[in-house]
């Protein structure tokens, strides 16, 4: 479980810092500010972890002074939680340490923090090894996510890669089929997910990128009946991941 | 389509009245503010306005003389887009309509508008032919929930009940059978979910109410495999809505 998306504790010291920390939307567990310290900065640091529900903690200076790594806190320290991405190759690793044909869900311009880690949670309850984004146009790893994710994201392993057509390209030289999920595929109970996969998740506004549709091996549509367009991010993930868990189950059963 | 969660426009005239709709959440499409304003109240309302993404627009008095019904609009304007509340009644007879078994997804407790609006999402998409929440604990048809629905509310209805417990009591008189979701059930594929059907779905946090549960004539449960407790809700209800429709699917192919 070594680069599975752990909690790294890090301090984050002095009010440019830490302001520049919450901006960032990096997750923060705690705020320790120095009694009396009132100025604009530390203001502004006050409301920010108002806002985001950060606990602050009024300390002396001599606290401050004994937690210090750098020797320059300025009368503020932030304990930051960050989470660390994963390599696809721990994801695999981690499929064949359990004996288990590899399952990764790959998100294509999924900005969304709620989305993504809603994902993440539904990654680890169907049993995929891992959750793959893109590095540029994906939501980081923050508290938001974290939170959306319920805890998952300190289980399954998220992978950060430059060129997920690449990836895609490189995966399936190690044996895994890729599957997306658009409304002009094929039903998604006709076709065979079983075995190494790997199933591809668009954005709900611009769906997914040519390059990487066109790397796909099948398309797979989820039926709908209604009148608006498509579902929700997470929820067309969730009911594809199950539509493969559920191709897996009843493989087994005969 | 008569009571189907349609908008209706209505005109909100006043600075606290606009104030009032804005803290109450209700979906407003724009606001009229008269060129020059600009006391405490009009910047209240311009604050909740960015806020919440609703478009401003600066008009002469005459224009709001003109619009106004009331004729003391104050100076302020709000189109409100209200979304009206179904009955049961509405949902039998649209599923009768179509010739379809009557299929409703039923929340207990679900407070977040955006799982709500999500799920309204999934139902208008799996052909469920409503959504029943309970009066209290519930989130409100505001604009959070209509922009997380994607439009589906001014397609599929939604009602609201006093008592969970009992509207599944007389549903189940009309020959309706209630599956809800926990993990302790069976595991979905092997539960019979074709036919009349209400699935209920229970808030992340609390699950179901005790009540609620003990009406239902069956317990699904969905696979898992992970190291946390629970689906996000509105995927829990993606993942058994789809269900339902492989089973109505697959029970026509035959």
């Amino acid at each position: 479980m070594e680069a599975d998306g752990r909690i790294k504790e890090g301090l984050i010291e002095g009010r440019n810092a830490v302001i520049e920390a919450f901006r960032a939307g990096r997750p923060i567990d705690k705020v320790y500010i120095q009694d009396g310290c009132q100025d604009g900065p530390v203001q502004t640091i006050k409301r920010e972890a108002r806002k985001k529900d950060v606990q602050i903690r009024y300390v002396e200076k001599e606290r401050l002074d004994q937690m210090t790594v750098t020797g320059k806190h300025q009368g503020v320290i932030a304990v930051a939680a960050s989470y660390e991405y994963a390599s696809v190759e721990d994801m695999l690793k981690k499929a064949e340490d359990a004996g288990e044909a590899p399952f990764l869900i790959l998100l294509d311009n999924i900005e969304d923090p709620h989305n993504l880690g809603a994902v993440i949670r539904t990654a680890n309850l169907a049993g995929a090894h891992g959750v793959i984004i893109p590095k540029n146009r994906a939501a980081g790893l923050t508290a938001v996510v974290a939170k959306a994710s319920a805890g998952a994201l300190n289980y399954t392993p998220v992978a950060k890669v430059t060129n997920l057509a690449r990836t895609i390209e490189e995966l399936k030289e190690k044996g895994l089929w890729f599957v997306c999920a658009d409304m002009d595929g094929t039903r998604m109970y006709d076709l065979n997910l079983k075995g190494p996969i790997g199933l591809v998740i668009g954005s709900e506004g611009e769906g997914l990128g040519r390059l990487v549709k066109e790397k796909c091996d099948m398309t797979a549509a989820i039926p709908m009946k209604g009148d608006i367009d498509s579902l929700n991010a997470s929820v067309a993930a969730g009911v594809l991941a199950y539509e493969i868990v559920r191709q897996r189950i009843m493989e087994v059963r005969k």
